[in-house]
């Protein structure tokens, strides 16, 4: 018999008319050997990585699609690990059978972030020099170091050329940078609310969550592991960073000035306003859930993320590129705005690459990608339908010409 | 003989090929009978306040002008306070002889809010209750309370209406309760780059700022007077504040991806990017000249600011409105946009007030107020003389009926 939750998780399933992935598992992957050459000059050593794997792969094994998640992300992107769990994954309306992403059709796989605290090695992993928590002994990653690790992980499961990589948000950014770092190993790119470089104003941003978890006192220069958490300075990043994710039309729609249990100003410091408690719950449950060191590595590698470095354009960045292209953005969108994806898309069809851009509207700001959209999803499952049929008919061919 | 800091000064203030004020002084005035009743039910006394005037009284009264600063300004707004001074008073490039606010013909007032930390009473003051600092116990104050304290200085001065009240960003809030508590009180209201209600995501942006601040661990509740300061989260505060007075625009052209003092990245956790380093020394220097309980006590003003609180909408608000507006806002301020002062100009039609209504284009953000600017000193300086010409014109009418 249904209980209201299991009646709630399959409600929840249900969106978008389509069926869940069910019950999945997290799995994990290390290796040692040779070490992960960093950006940065430094090795990593052994790279444990925790992922997921939705549907399956076929005989050709030509459907497989890695999605990379976004800074707070991680590589449960859909089902449930229970049966007790209240949420399903962070993409679940995205990612099942019939969904977008379906897993009728392709196999999905989403892997945590090297520098993460989801089951991947990061900052509060062993270190094996010491026998102690990395803490902020642990190298700078960049989005191009996250890329190479899960290069590992999908040559390791046997996989030469994914379908497609796709990713929203920081998850985009490790899209684009595959693209250009592997041209041969994606049939295509969903690019969705990025950018090819992080801003001044996403840096700025950013460096004030970091100031606020490294001036908290029991940061400690990250050696907080087993003692008091920074939890104060990391509840403060992550409200700057909601708002953020927001924008100023939603919020007023979904706040305005209304007060929160409250019939009257209190004239105190109290969080009154519901802008107020909502950001103050947001801060506070992804202390329970976050490490705040991770928090330091993953915007770092944010900030670094600039697919034209060392390059003379974005232009020549695409230039060895051989994917086609799927870019979205979405007009509230403030933190990755659409003129960002504009620039993406004009070094792209200057290089004559096969690219679909998409602006859709929506109010929603940067968060727009992780809700219901049917532009997004009509998007999302039509161009992977036409990918895949051009992989397979490309398939065919070289069958034909081999026999 | 010239220094060349006194040239610089000098060349400072030429800005605007007008004149300075030259050396001026803070005054303060102090009353306490009766108490200051405030909006949050508890009164305040005694009550000083710190105010500065440049240009003179005319006989007939009619010239004087107040300008309400915004979140960190204090009464400086012109002029230098010793010949050493390397920087005038915050809006020097708008007011002196020959400037907008042409002190040869009006006598501009500027005067520290309640709440404040540059001279008038606030939490940093004594508590004549305990003979020790207020700390929390001060009374939370609103926009209005801020208004009503200056109202008396007014009075004190002996103005009974004055040409125009003026202010930008959260003076802009005071300019315009002023013009609806006291519609007799002044003749025109200069409303620039601010808002009639702080939206959810102001309010969002100022909690976070608070929440930094009382999460310092050296905050102590607010009683940190004679012991360390929490400047760690009021320069964090600051840093959120800082974002939002800048534009994605201008941060771009400012500092784009460019590194401080560095030739590449350094991998680290460091302040490498330009806009970072700008962050932090705007975060560090402020604590070195403002009261983190005095930017709580202000922020919350702001917060509660709603023009049409307890009216059934804006319009009601400006019913009794007696005096023209000139309402300004800048392209690219995304912390008052232009839709905010839309409002407020809507509301004024509707009620049938002469209003001028101004967009400035602008790349600066919300800080285009306080930056040179020919449009926003043309406006102020034809809006000001035209206001005067029918004040004196009026003046002249009631002095032959009065023979």
């Amino acid at each position: 018999m249904a209980t209201d939750e299991q009646l709630k998780i399959d409600e929840g399933s249900r969106l978008g008319g389509a069926h869940t992935v069910g019950l999945v598992e997290t799995q994990y992957w290390t290796f040692a050997d040779p070490p992960l050459a960093l950006d940065g000059g430094r090795t990593l050593s052994p790279v444990t990585q925790a992922y997921e794997t939705y549907g399956q792969l076929n005989a050709v094994r030509d459907n497989a699609i890695l999605i990379f998640h976004a800074l707070s992300g991680d590589a449960h992107v859909a089902g449930y690990h229970t049966p007790e769990d209240r949420k399903p994954g962070w993409w679940d309306i995205m990612v099942g059978p019939g969904k977008p992403f379906d897993t009728a059709k392709y196999m999905v796989i989403c892997c945590n972030v090297i520098g993460g605290c989801k089951g991947s090695t990061g900052p509060a992993s062993v270190n094996p020099g010491t026998g102690q928590p990395y803490g902020l002994d642990f190298p700078i990653v960049t989005i191009g170091d996250m890329v190479q690790a899960q290069k590992r992980l999908i040559d390791h499961l046997g996989i030469k050329r994914l379908l497609a990589v796709a990713g929203g948000s920081m998850g985009g950014m490790m899209a684009l940078d595959w693209s250009t770092r592997y041209p041969a190993a994606a049939a295509s790119v969903l690019a969705i609310a990025t950018t090819a470089r992080n801003s001044a104003q996403g840096i700025a941003f950013n460096e004030v969550g970091r100031q606020a978890i490294m001036s908290d006192a029991n940061w400690d220069g990250g050696s907080y592991y087993g003692k008091a958490v920074p939890q104060a300075g990391l509840a403060v990043a992550r409200m700057i960073g909601h708002i953020t994710y927001l924008s100023d039309e939603q919020m007023r729609a979904k706040f305005g000035r209304r007060l929160q249990d409250r019939a009257a100003l209190g004239y105190d410091f109290q969080a009154e306003f519901e802008v107020e408690s909502y950001l103050k719950y947001q801060g506070n449950a992804f202390v329970g859930r976050f490490d705040a060191n991770t928090y330091l590595y993953i915007t770092k590698a944010i900030d670094y993320f600039d697919l034209a470095a060392g390059k003379r354009s974005l232009l020549e960045a695409f230039e060895g590129a051989k994917t086609e292209y799927l870019v979205i953005s979405f007009t509230s969108d403030w933190l990755y705005p659409t003129y960002q994806s504009k620039e993406i898309v004009r070094a792209l069809h200057a290089n004559g690459i096969a690219t679909t851009f998409l602006e859709i509207p929506s109010t929603y700001g940067h968060d727009a990608f992780l809700l219901p959209s049917e532009d997004l999803s009509n998007a999302i499952a039509g161009f992977l339908a036409n990918v895949h049929r051009r992989v397979q008919q490309n398939g065919r061919k070289e069958a034909s010409h081999g026999q």
